[in-house]
């Protein structure tokens, strides 16, 4: 069975972000896999549904979920766990494909877009056969964060690195850049590193109803940034943020 | 006189790149000012022309066209020149929306994004009064890039620099990171730094449909870069191109 696979950046949960080729290239495809995490995760399933229901007009585009696969926490190492998981998950595509039979163009709809610290190109990968790939651009939350805050990502003809929260915490400030976007903190690494001249902007939610934006010197509005990141976490059962630091 | 300023991403030059978010402020401006670089520069004032030609359905949004000032080159230190130029734009746009009194909201497009390698939100902060500005994020030449090729900006957990031509040529290859993005390369310097073990996906025109794109190990394709950047210059008479390059 061969099939077409599209990567659909679908922007950061606002379905404005969506972009006229996105929105084509949705309604271009026989099937649009969404997965589905279970309740208590970050389970934007319902999102991705919803924003389904606002664009797609094609009647020959048909929505399925499929049950994402989770982690063996049980794995120790990290790499290892993250490729079984990928192995998994490619599996259970596959096999909902097959279980659609005819379809000849397969649609993956992927947050923000599909080349930054996301794994939908190397899930799809490791299908067999190979299908042919395209990928369709969208806005990311770096640049959700910096048009919430009306602000710059590089100062003139600067460079800017773009990191985890995990390599913030573990190796400090990135070498030669004045300019840090993190991104994937599973909280307040922020707060590892020297706060001396440092101004924050930081976002949760980006680009949704829900956004929240703070931003100042980092060691003025380091705890409210916490306190806001906690109490959103708990009204909303789960938690997307970013954050852009740069050095004076 | 009060006016509210809206910066609108409008992605790399492919009209598809456009958002509804961007399209729907597009046609709430009572004001688009788009800039007329003049003939033989990359004057892309045509297709930004054809872009408000695609998606305006408003009657009351104008466009209207500035001459872009040109950068004083008599003036020998870089950030001088440019903040003089900023200056001057400033200028002009203040004059062109005072031509058309009463234009309380304006609308200026900025390719890609306008947090990245952009100077339109610092020409902004120059308005007197100044107004209010609201940011519309837009799809990036990063992210048409690694649409193009079909792959990822970060491997797994890592960190990436973007940075410019110039800062490769002067600094080298970033530390601390195995995978850099450069942007408003004047050309070709990738050459300048050592090639073993390094992989360059390389675009021009990213997302357009005059798109170039060639890939491979940066020893075997750089000469092919270099010379299909040279026949699509003659050819266009303008270039921008943008490159990934991971090291192994």
């Amino acid at each position: 069975m061969s099939f077409h696979l599209t990567l659909i950046g679908i922007g950061t949960g606002n379905p404005e972000h969506l972009t006229l080729q996105a929105i084509r290239a949705m309604n271009a495809q026989d099937l649009i896999l969404i997965p589905h995490k279970g309740a208590g995760k970050d389970d934007l399933a319902g999102l991705r549904r919803a924003i389904c229901d606002e664009v797609l007009t094609s009647d020959t585009t048909r929505i399925v979920e499929f049950d994402l696969p989770v982690r063996n926490e049980a794995t120790l190492d990290y790499r290892q766990r993250v490729d079984d998981w990928h192995d998994a998950i490619a599996a259970v595509w596959q096999a909902t494909i097959l279980a659609h039979g005819g379809a000849r163009r397969v649609g993956l709809l992927v947050w923000g877009d599909p080349s930054l610290y996301d794994s939908t190109l190397r899930i799809a990968a490791r299908l067999e056969p190979q299908p042919s790939i395209e990928v369709i651009p969208g806005v990311t939350s770096v640049h959700a964060l910096t048009a919430a805050h009306a602000t710059v990502l590089n100062e003139i003809g600067a460079p800017f690195t773009v990191t985890t929260g995990r390599r913030l915490r573990d190796e400090g400030w990135p070498p030669g850049v004045d300019t840090v976007v993190v991104m994937l903190d599973a909280g307040g690494a922020f707060r590892e590193i020297d706060a001396t001249g440092v101004h924050i902007w930081w976002g949760a939610y980006v680009g949704m109803k829900e956004q929240i934006i703070i931003e100042g010197p980092l060691a003025e509005v380091a705890d409210e940034i916490m306190d806001a990141r906690l109490r959103a976490r708990a009204a909303h059962g789960w938690i997307m943020d970013v954050y852009l630091m740069r050095r004076t």
